[in-house]
């Protein structure tokens, strides 16, 4: 098409609301529109992107048996009931009326529709296993929507449900969709995404993997092993802590530390070093606001998924006031006081250590000289800790874990028989007997997808497009169209390009070639084709990618060849 | 793919529920499952369907200069605040607030989001005319889903919005899209698709066409003229009436007509036609139940469209009680009485009446030898009524007018600047003036045109999909798969198939040929290849079209070839 048709405005200003460079590369580059919070529509370059996304996932779907199907947007509040996620999930869920006050939710995900569409169909072992999979919009009211499409409230995802009759035939699957994945970014031109173990939270289940995009703005961390390829999100990565105990302990004594209220504060103060203390975090659950008091050694943080797992509930950061009991900054677990119920609970960073700093429960007061083993006897340790840089690997035990940072651009989960189950599907076995299903699930956001290649792969001045998703193969400039050669020539080769099936957009405004030029840059077309008066001087044009790799010269009558050659070249197969 | 991992259910008892034929066949055929009332989701062979007629549409939109964009589901309520519709639209539209308790709505249409992706960019008139659309999930809380997909409330819709500089400019694409709308329907193999005049409705505007399918099931009245073949929704179609006055106008007479209520009832005991009645009838206004009493001759019947249209605003019918003085039954213009607030209006069918039958305002009386001019001097007479099978033309005044039945899948709309004006968009002319653009509109909803071709061409069996929107293009039986020699030819057949890319559905089951044959049915698939042991000892394979008007032997080697030079032929251009 024409770039002077093309509707939305391009222009070089960074709009000061963009934390992140895709968020304002597309709304600079006439991608996206914001339309409320968390939601916006699309301008017809970012559509062609994730047209072609939904393309590739569909064939790599079809390719591991996928079927297409469509689920609703909106569902009866008592599918939800039946797998009581109804209850289960908060206020990101959208919950509504109709206008016969039946309650009504707007899909965030689709297990119970899966489940809902084949529980009839599936009742004999010989229609296992398959795997149905949609494109569709969905709505998760996102507390903090950010970074333009990297978090948003409405979105367009390809979520895949697959069907088992035994978790081996399950694995094998997974691992097929594994793949599929794999060949997806591969195809969509992302060379930085690593498959991670992941905390499964809400989705339930067990093994599950993230697919994360490896860039500096990625709002997940991952822990990475530089020594044998171990990877995991941080959430679900195992903190090992080898600790050595001192000697000899010395004995608990009292030490004044007034307004010493942070670990940092009293180890400066007493001079020692965070790793030998001992550090509370005090929370409490959501359900009945009970505390939740947490020891950890002075110098790690606490890993909420992995406390939030061991509780089962939700929790949040305390609010701590005089009538808790609990002394704010001087807490210890020696000689403790909680006013109500409440848990103490110790991570394994603090296993085999003495001497430590610790609160006494007492303001402006701590101890020295804490041996847990000697002064809290019988207490038990759990991993609570997050996973650090320099950490021990829990795979190959070497010190040698990395910390990035990372977009999730998918997730895969064996979720085993939670909606099976709980909604009541079942078929009958080769011995007739009846069994429960168990399922997987497959997931990639489409526009998150786009936007993170966006991050990975641009520079100042505009995306740089995978060729196998750009919006368009050729971006064909005529610099001086009012020139009737250049004009001329343009137009042919436009006309010729189109005629072999190249997608091109054809900029003949009557601009300098700088504003052109930077219009180009926005849109990041990989290949970019300029006819000039000079160049038609020296009886060529000229022939640049975006990614500035190629600058060469081509003959016009070799022009249409040599690009489709290139086109081809230049789509990851 | 095969037939036996194909998810979804065929059976042949019609449901019950089902009261039109391919709501029946949908669910017996495995294309739609019940989520909730007016809610679906989509098997595969629909989702097949429906991606090719999508596919069509966008073809055809492009090629009118669309630029295919993606506005949300979920909207802010003050984008509809801005044009009003958030009031004016009642409870079809979904209303519901998020977690910061902002006000949202459910897309039901997309005018409004139209606007607000392009009121900056379209800031001048050299950016005009173009056009923008999408293919997405609308919800419509519609009081009354009926038909499987024929009326839902969650349906996915191709709707397109072009803005223009003048109304002649917006006449001309308007005509274009025309068209492209007549492309549509011709390339999904409808050829019993007309275009009418429509009332627009809630969408504003002036000139608008609706496409409908003519089908008895259809719920649309439409008016055709056998003569000059105008056509027109009957909503909007106008009424001719032309009267002639008795040369003798009788004297207005009061007679006792016991326990005559309805128009028969009267004329019946009186002796006289229903045309030589005026028929009162009472409806209140939704805004403050104010009466209105329109009086109609006695044979024709109110079309409520008009009714609303002239009065500005919605109406229901009448609750008639004591207090408010209108004697029901027995209602007419001379000494009409009614409490309060009232307007009374006469149709165009009682000008240059005399002698007419009326009610008298009193319990079992009414009058004969009503002269309206007489008796009611200085009335205003509009078209109220609907247009009836041999009624006058209002193109050709022939009396030549029919009345058939017919489903709307598809409308354009000349939506002037209805929501340009009220939205604030504006643009800079030639001459440097503030002007505000013209908008057209123009949808199809997709699940509806799915489920209204198989209206339109279905046997008992099943439905007989057009070529170009099957779920397949061959369906291959291998009867008698348990034959060595069957599956050996039915699998390379298959192959060869997949291989020249002809999308192929393929029955290996070791089941009945009876059984086989009414699945094939149910799916609907064109051409069906039938390979037997009977077949194969003739050296030959079957082929049968699903409309039964091909019935030939396949030469096995020359049989991948046949199939595709019959496909090319079968998909109408």
């Amino acid at each position: 098409m024409k770039l002077d048709k093309l509707i939305g405005d391009r222009f070089k200003e960074r709009p000061s609301d963009c934390q992140i460079d895709s968020h304002a590369l597309m709304v600079r580059g006439g991608y996206i529109k914001y339309v409320a919070n968390g939601i916006f529509s699309n301008f017809p370059p970012l559509k062609r992107v994730t047209r072609k996304i939904e393309q590739i996932i569909r064939e790599e779907m079809d390719a591991i048996d996928g079927q297409e199907v469509m689920f609703p947007v909106v569902m009866p509040a008592s599918l939800w009931e039946e797998s009581g996620r109804y209850t289960s999930i908060g206020s990101e869920m959208v919950r509504f009326t109709d206008r016969n006050r039946q309650p009504l939710v707007l899909g965030m995900t689709h297990e119970e529709a899966a489940v809902q569409l084949v529980r009839e169909y599936a009742n004999t072992y010989t229609k296992y296993p398959f795997m149905i999979y949609q494109i569709q919009t969905k709505f998760r009211d996102e507390a903090r929507p950010r970074g333009g499409l990297i978090r948003v409230r409405e979105f367009t995802m390809k979520d895949a449900y697959s069907f088992h009759t035994s978790q081996e035939d399950l694995e094998e699957y997974y691992k097929r969709a594994h793949k599929a994945y794999e060949n997806v970014y591969r195809r969509c031109g992302c060379d930085n995404v690593i498959s991670v173990k992941s905390d499964s939270g809400m989705m339930g289940g067990a093994v599950s993997h993230e697919f994360m995009m490896l860039t500096p703005i990625g709002e997940d961390s991952i822990a990475i092993c530089k020594k044998c390829g171990y990877t995991a999100n941080v959430e679900a990565a195992p903190s090992i802590i080898e600790n050595k105990r001192d000697d000899v302990s010395e004995e608990l004594r009292e030490v004044n530390t007034p307004n010493c209220h942070t670990i940092e504060e009293v180890c400066g103060f007493l001079k020692t070093e965070p790793q030998k203390s001992a550090k509370a975090v005090v929370y409490q659950k959501n359900e009945d606001d009970s505390f939740v008091v947490l020891f950890i050694r002075g110098d790690l943080d606490v890993n909420e998924t992995k406390l939030t797992n061991y509780l089962g509930c939700d929790i949040h950061p305390a609010v701590i006031d005089e009538e808790c009991g609990i002394v704010a900054g001087f807490i210890g677990p020696v000689g403790l006081k909680v006013n109500g119920k409440h848990v103490v609970l110790f991570d394994d960073s603090l296993k085999n250590t003495n001497n430590l700093v610790c609160g006494a429960n007492k303001i402006d007061y701590h101890f020295t000289g804490l041996d847990l083993e000697r002064d809290c006897p019988e207490i038990e340790y759990h991993d609570f800790a997050k996973a650090i840089d320099g950490g021990i690997c829990p795979e190959c035990k070497e010190r040698a874990l990395t910390i990035s940072r990372g977009i999730e651009v998918g997730n895969i989960f064996q979720l085993g028989t939670k909606y099976t189950k709980s909604m009541g599907m079942t078929y009958l076995d080769k011995d007739g007997k009846v069994q429960t299903p168990i399922m997987g699930c497959y997931g990639i956001g489409v526009g998150r997808l786009a936007a993170s290649v966006c991050e990975s792969s641009h520079d100042d001045f505009g995306p740089i497009w995978p060729m196998a998703i750009a919006p368009w193969q050729v971006h064909l400039c005529a610099v001086r169209s009012d020139d009737e050669k250049v004009k001329a020539a343009a137009d042919k080769l436009y006309g010729d390009l189109q005629n072999a099936g190249v997608e091109v957009i054809y900029d003949d405004r009557n601009v300098r070639a700088g504003v052109m030029f930077s219009d180009a840059d926005l849109l990041g077309v990989p290949l970019r084709v300029i006819i000039s008066p000079r160049n038609l001087d020296e009886g060529v044009y000229e022939l640049k990618s975006r990614d500035k790799t190629l600058d060469e010269k081509l003959a016009p009558e070799n022009a249409v060849e040599r690009l489709k050659e290139l086109i081809a070249s230049m789509i990851a197969k």
